[in-house]
């Protein structure tokens, strides 16, 4: 039985103990957050504390709170030499107080409070700076059913930034798409099989053999149509931005 | 029954040919391509034709043939007041030759040749130039298992020009992820989960509603890391501009 306290009360705090709450291996002994009545739906289920002196000895801490944090909370807790884990894609692990045990513990995932994601749809880069530190996280990560990944702050960094690529930007792509469709009364329900296909397309091939439409074909005379379409100033921008993109991926 | 011939052979039309020989309420009388050797390993399942005069009268003669042929073709055809339509997202409806009754059958997916797309998994926009046309389109899509949407010629471009949105640049802003993550020798297969999640939670909520990261939070810190980390110049470009309309949609 491995034993964890989370700190946080924000999507990865709640998903995380959604998870190891369902798994009979791991213990959650207690959940730290400054402001309790952020948890009060969870207190009759877990010990809620609020009170850095009432934490109890665990195998693993769990810091999922604001990456600005993390450092200071860190070199407040109350005893060293336990192994403290924080959640962030983009904090370095030597953030945390040199006091503690100190490693990584980041889903590459995008969590809403009631999404149901199963652990294995959830990634896990590891990082450790004992080894045996990170066989610890490496079996929690078993018992809970994650796909651990070994990753180095760089690396993470860098998985950090791709994230915004394939998350953040995409999503955007979307609410792009949804407000010139909207313009012309169009259902943006017919969009979203086509914008499902596109992502389960890369379990089949790489992006680059799955590219297709009018940038990649040098199809100038619908590329002219589309520009002539967008009302937006930005949109145009990023068409013409995106579509020069893939030109120079494609040697055109 | 309601029967049907075929022309070209690129991907919509292997695609709807492979969705037709599955049904049983729809009848492929011919299928015709100028080269009839791309449809050799079809030649014993359809009646493969590469000339015009051996066509035989059908319900509705499908086009899946290039956007610049469509005007040029139909006018070829030696027939008059036969239902005629063609696939494509951009073509006016008015490109078809009048001689002809006109309609429009544009399935709104990415199709490889291998894909194994179910009909309830391709919304088709609809149009036709008359209503009895319009309406055995509509029974040949439903007959089919197809979602059929009522689109007009302007719905349908702007239509075209959304897909480009969601599909190519979505795709390209994942091939960027991948080279970022390769040039730091990460296995690009745990960026997919996050992908896949992305992309299902917009059946949840909208992409507005969906939005999270750097851009939407105002955190200036991360995204000045972020532009440090990366190397290219139009990836940086794309970062900024993407970042930019996030904070534009968002009032930011």
């Amino acid at each position: 039985m491995i034993s964890v306290s989370l700190f946080g009360a924000g999507k990865v705090a709640k998903n995380l103990a959604r998870i190891i709450l369902e798994n009979p291996e791991v213990e959650l002994v207690q959940w730290f957050n400054k402001n309790p009545e952020r948890l009060k739906q969870y207190q009759n289920t877990v010990d809620v504390v609020d009170n850095l002196s009432a934490l109890k000895p665990v195998d693993v801490y769990i810091l999922a709170i604001k990456d600005d944090a993390i450092a200071e909370f860190s070199s407040e807790l109350p005893f060293k030499n336990r192994l403290v884990v924080h959640t962030s894609g983009s904090v370095n692990i030597h953030d945390l107080d040199r006091k503690l045990r100190r490693g990584v513990f980041y889903p590459l995932q995008t969590f809403s409070e009631e999404s149901n994601l199963k652990p294995d749809e959830i990634p896990i880069c590891l990082e450790a700076l004992e080894k045996d530190d990170y066989k610890l996280l490496m079996k929690f990560s078993d018992a809970l059913g994650f796909t651990p990944y070994k990753i180095s702050t760089e690396q993470r960094q860098t998985l950090h930034l791709s994230a915004v690529f394939v998350n953040n930007f995409v999503n955007q792509l979307y609410r792009i798409a949804h407000e010139i469709s909207d313009a012309k009364k169009i259902d943006f329900n017919i969009l979203k099989p086509l914008i499902f296909e596109t992502s389960k397309k890369i379990s089949r091939m790489s992006p680059y053999q799955a590219q297709t439409g009018p940038a990649i074909r040098g199809d100038k005379k619908t590329m002219k149509k589309h520009l002539k379409l967008i009302e937006d100033k930005e949109h145009k921008k990023i068409y013409e931005l995106m579509t020069h993109s893939i030109k120079t991926t494609h040697g055109r």
